[in-house]
């Protein structure tokens, strides 16, 4: 009833999402935020009735991180004023990691503050880390379908490097990864096998000179050639974002990696894997590995998952419900 | 089966434990590491055998955490002599973050090879973390708990600050922090009340002059003095392992916060608050918070777990009993 009142009905809403009004979009994120049981059940019904085929097989959806210090924020900015002249509407979720030492500075603020050219195509929108998905807190992945129904880019930032790192790879489409310039930490988390491989290494500040172009050196030594002619080169590039310089290569190189995925046929079966990954994360939350074992063992249901159509909040309630049948008050 | 083959029969282990036999202690805890079903009934049987005021009344727990390079091993080292020569007994399990960047080198054996004096009324065992109780594995509190039958001290040691602290002082009577000279991380982390306050701090190397001592400056300036007269007051001290100068006096104010909780009554309710939570955690792990609000909330079984006597296993056993009444294929 209090979700009545602020929310319009979830037809109403999709239809203002897919048309790409601000005022619904963020109404949009707000109520998936919510956790409230009406809430939640309006938050399926929208993610229902937003188009199917812009959720899982078009757009384009990015993950960008790397540690503190490195300029993601300013590299983002740039690239999204890229993406702007190229014609592409830009969806942000800038996700912070809250924590007390950061001093709270939100991305989004900062990312706002950077890009003065921000016009009516680009969203942003903050998002407290609740860390409870890993790093990324549970909502990312919905708000990140509601944005591609809107958007031709939706862009996740996090910071860090690790943990965190991984978390936005299993999420994302693409990830760039941002590195610090004359750090050899993400160096060392790479060749240890702690951070994924990104699929777009890029060292910013290179106007800083010699540390940059080190640390660019180290990368390409670290990473390995493909193995198979069909397999995603990664490339590691430099850029300067107060310059200007090396942005476009950085958007090409970005998109590049779309270009493979759909070639491939990977976007959607890579969407749905991680869809399938968040639907198990919430059931064992929830069930346990009772419940995941009792649904027919993980390795089952992600297949199952995988193969089913239909929103993140309709796979889990249709598995619930099967589990639910067994339980007797 | 096999497990019979391997381990003796509980009763007798239990016997061979409390009547301090190493390699009885060495097969103990093999058990507690072993995840099948029948050497998981077999933990369940030791740990009800073993005399149960030496778990839950008696010995103390100690946990010993700090950043690498604070020069925990030497001091633990140290310790270990002094409590020696007051003829204590001394069990450790050393749990080793296993990280691929750390090099593997193990805790236990760095620890072994610096106490050179090692005698037959030290135990050390290494664990590698397998990270899932949060930052410390699942074996650690039913491993503490036999090592506490067998010896006057336990000491589980771990590297890092951070979660890894907090996991420790949420096992632990007493937590030792040992801080790294000239680094203020871990007086950030206390500030911001990111790690939770020991009950005692050490600043280690003060032989290594100025920086130690402007760290225990500033160390002991964050630390508030105790609320009321029956508070404990956190100590900060300073020590060298190598010149062998401030261990006594450490080994001191460790002891004194167990004639502390002693004295107010608090060991036993203290252990069996961290067995609750242990117990909670395998619940969560096991029937999700579904299973959780079934069995009567949290909150409720905190309540419960912490009034019941019996072993960890013996506790989950019966809640997964109760659940399991609810269930039908």
């Amino acid at each position: 009833m209090l979700a009545a009142a602020k929310y319009p009905e979830p037809a109403e809403l999709a239809a203002s999402v897919a048309a790409q009004q601000r005022p619904a979009i963020a109404r949009a994120l707000n109520l998936l935020d919510d956790r409230r049981p009406e809430a939640r059940r309006r938050a399926a019904s929208l993610l229902a009735q937003l188009p199917q085929q812009r959720l899982y097989r078009q757009g384009h959806l990015i993950g960008i991180t790397g540690p503190p210090g490195a300029g993601k924020s300013s590299l983002t900015a740039a690239l999204i004023s890229i993406w702007r002249q190229r014609g592409l509407r830009v969806g942000v979720l800038a996700v912070d990691p809250s924590s007390p030492i950061s001093g709270g500075a939100l991305l989004g603020d900062r990312l706002r503050m950077l890009s003065g050219q921000m016009d009516n195509e680009v969203f942003v929108r903050s998002l407290a880390c609740r860390g409870e998905f890993g790093g990324l807190s549970a909502e990312v992945w919905p708000m990140s379908l509601v944005l591609l129904a809107a958007y031709d880019i939706v862009l996740v930032e996090t910071v860090g490097v690790g943990q965190r790192e991984i978390d936005v790879s299993r999420l994302t489409d693409t990830t760039v990864f941002v590195a610090q310039p004359a750090s050899g930490d993400s160096i060392q988390f790479l060749k240890a096998g702690i951070m994924e491989v990104p699929h777009v290494l890029v060292v910013n500040k290179v106007d800083l000179g010699l540390a940059a172009r080190k640390t660019l050196a180290e990368l390409r030594a670290t990473l390995k050639p493909a193995r198979e002619q069909d397999d995603w080169q990664v490339p590691a590039l430099a850029a300067s974002a107060t310059r200007n310089s090396g942005v476009g290569e950085l958007a090409d190189a970005v998109n590049g990696h779309r270009d493979w995925l759909l070639r491939q046929d990977r976007l959607e079966p890579r969407r749905r894997r991680f869809q399938a990954e968040w639907v198990m994360k919430r059931l064992s939350d929830r069930y346990g590995s009772f419940g995941v074992d009792r649904l027919g063992g993980a390795e089952r249901l992600r297949q199952r998952l995988a193969k089913t159509a239909g929103s993140p909040y309709e796979q889990f309630d249709s598995l619930q419900a099967e589990f639910m049948a067994h339980w007797h008050e």
